[in-house]
């Protein structure tokens, strides 16, 4: 059960001028389920994508990589569920560039022109043949208002599907702005996280574009964990069409500021959904750190703490053994912190400072906020401006049991 | 239940000459258990200790630093059980200071001579009244027989008390060595684990003491994990009381290789003994990378496979689902790695290579392997002469509900 998060109905996802999807059942790694995802995008589009760091990269990763840096005319992404096709050496670069032929030819458009994209098990081969064989009726199903359809189809171990959309007025014309992501486990990204998709009927020249996706993922899928692990197949695609008339080509342009803080908006609804559903979750926690010296130091204590299975299994307890805490700040590679000058809050409950514990913290207020199903930790490192916030969730009975039957 | 391990019986653990031990009950969390422990040494031992990097180290590890900085001829060693003192700011290290002034006037030495050592829960202070009205009982406890009383008094959420002994011959003379440590949880130490001692008859000199006890947390206690938190309280305490008559002054004095060997062997044995003992653990995982540029890149690895939660509920549930495993290589940092050149073996059977699955691999392979209780994992990086190894266990429904209820 996602902890307060619930997929918006059919209607409230916007369709996207321009952009226009589809769904089919390929068979990839289960029998009756939409498995397969098909983006068609008119002519006009731009497209950026930022991609995981893991070195065990996917190979549709590479591909997306090489089209993108190509500077081809991106008309198409495909996405499977079931199988990542990472982990799969060559033989998974030979069938990544297949898919793309194969969209390519139906489409009537280059293979280059094609994103690809893979998620679920590693170190499997993905059967290319039957994905071939369902791409004409994911195009048969192609339509502007398939995003809800789309969202469900990208799912892996996912509970709940996870879009959003919003609206702006720029100088009397209507910005729509929809978005999709999948993921509840293997959930550190770092770049961007597995699989992130949002599409504008603003037009966004591609300097802007490719600084927007960037800063977008910074904030929003940058910022989460679930288990630590980076995926091999992290992929944060924005796509702009331009169709509603509205159309930025640089920072200074009236509307840009609006049209940028929706799409960040939606990027940061996006992840924390993923949070929210993350294999098992209970609760759903946000670590701000503050008074850092840089923004890298105060990521490095958020993670430590987000990814502390003590501290985990604690909040799934609802138990304020925040001690566990103190040590993760501890540890968390600050070579000359001084932890007399740390605080620490739980919600609105200051826990920490001097380097023990405050002397007005009593148990029962640190029980009161543990109860609740989301809460913040507050950490102030005591040493500068800087700051940085990670969102995670718990660790559960039911993260082990979902990861050890994952597969089965 | 410990992965294939059992406290050795009393008659197997070995008085060491000069070094006695006794244990009382203290009530410093709980009632009816022995929870104080007491080491008196004879005038004339050498003393050396590593303890954790974590920034908020507990008060009695300050202490500990101090003392044995402060080239003080270390007399007594006192350790707790139930509440860590960490977390504790200026009270805490008031009450380890207090411990140590309390031991001190009650043996006839300095309190500069005691080094003080606590494990438990973290944020709560140190019932020290108590602590100090059961040392006397404790001094009437005093004996050198008492390693496996001791071993057990320094439990916490450990399932089983840890202990070992070696016995070398040097030049006509016995060499006694025994050791006992502590942990299941909150354990990946960065210098050493809370708590590992060592103690030996032989003499050795402190230079010489001072780098054994470095070169032997690196090959044991520094090479372990269980959830990848480094604990506030880490300690490892190496004594050498010299009246077995064998003393070393030098590397190349005759039968210090034997001597070496055998302390360095004592703390593996203990180090291993936590992990197969980490809470919930139900296997014990060796992580052997090699082929590395540099050690710190294969503990890199190392680390990342021992720490990925997806890896650990994988072997919980004999599953091979080895991309995991491919994944965490993936991320652990190595920012040039060429995954084509890595190879994974599971047990003796080959996994990956040349970017993917083996040709040769089969899953009913994989499965055997997984099902066994001690498991090799192999990973060759393929770009140099580098190896190190990490120690770890699985993840299981118990780790989640030992560290949900603790406390409780």
């Amino acid at each position: 059960m996602p902890v307060n998060y619930a997929t918006p109905a059919p209607e409230q996802l916007l369709p996207v001028a321009g952009v226009r999807l589809g769904t089919a059942e390929a068979e990839i790694r289960k029998k009756n389920r939409r498995d397969l995802t098909l983006i068609e995008l008119d002519p006009g589009c731009t497209v950026a994508g930022v991609f995981t760091q893991n070195r065990f990269c996917a190979a549709p990763v590479q591909l997306c990589r090489e089209h993108l840096a190509g500077g081809n005319e991106i008309r198409a992404l495909v996405i499977n569920t079931g199988i990542a096709n990472a982990g799969t050496g060559e033989p998974g670069r030979r069938t990544a560039s297949a898919t793309c032929e194969a969209v390519g030819q139906m489409l009537g458009i280059g293979a280059q022109q094609v994103l690809p994209f893979s998620t679920g098990v590693i170190l499997e081969p993905l059967p290319v043949d039957r994905l071939v064989a369902a791409l004409p009726a994911a195009r048969g199903d192609l339509k502007a208002a398939n995003w809800h359809a789309a969202a469900h189809a990208i799912m892996t171990t996912d509970t709940i599907a996870k879009a959003a959309s919003r609206i702006v007025a720029v100088d009397g014309k209507k910005v729509a702005i929809s978005g999709m992501s999948k993921g509840a486990g293997m959930i550190r990204p770092n770049m961007a996280t597995m699989l992130g998709f949002v599409a504008t009927d603003a037009g966004i020249a591609q300097p802007l574009l490719d600084k927007l996706v960037k800063e977008a993922a910074d904030l929003s899928f940058n910022c989460i964990t679930v288990d630590g692990d980076t995926s091999t197949n992290d992929s944060f695609v924005m796509i702009a069409s331009g169709q509603s008339g509205a159309v930025f080509t640089a920072e200074t342009d009236a509307g840009w500021a609006e049209v940028r803080a929706a799409i960040i908006a939606v990027a940061v609804e996006l992840a924390q959904a993923i949070v929210r559903d993350g294999e098992g979750a209970t609760k759903f926690i946000t670590v701000a750190v503050e008074g850092g010296r840089d923004v890298e130091e105060c990521r490095k204590v958020g993670y430590a703490i987000g990814h502390s299975p003590l501290v985990k299994t604690a909040f799934f307890a609802s138990d304020p053994n925040l001690g566990r805490i103190l040590a993760a700040v501890g540890y968390a590679g600050i070579g000359d912190l001084d932890v007399d000058g740390v605080r620490v809050w739980l919600g609105d409950v200051l826990v920490a400072e001097q380097g023990g514990r405050a002397a007005a913290y009593c148990e029962a207020d640190g029980a009161r906020v543990m109860a609740e199903a989301e809460i913040v930790i507050r950490v102030d490192l005591g040493r500068g401006d800087a700051a940085a916030t990670v969102y995670t969730c718990d660790f559960s009975y039911d993260y082990v049991k979902i990861n050890a039957d994952y597969r089965s």
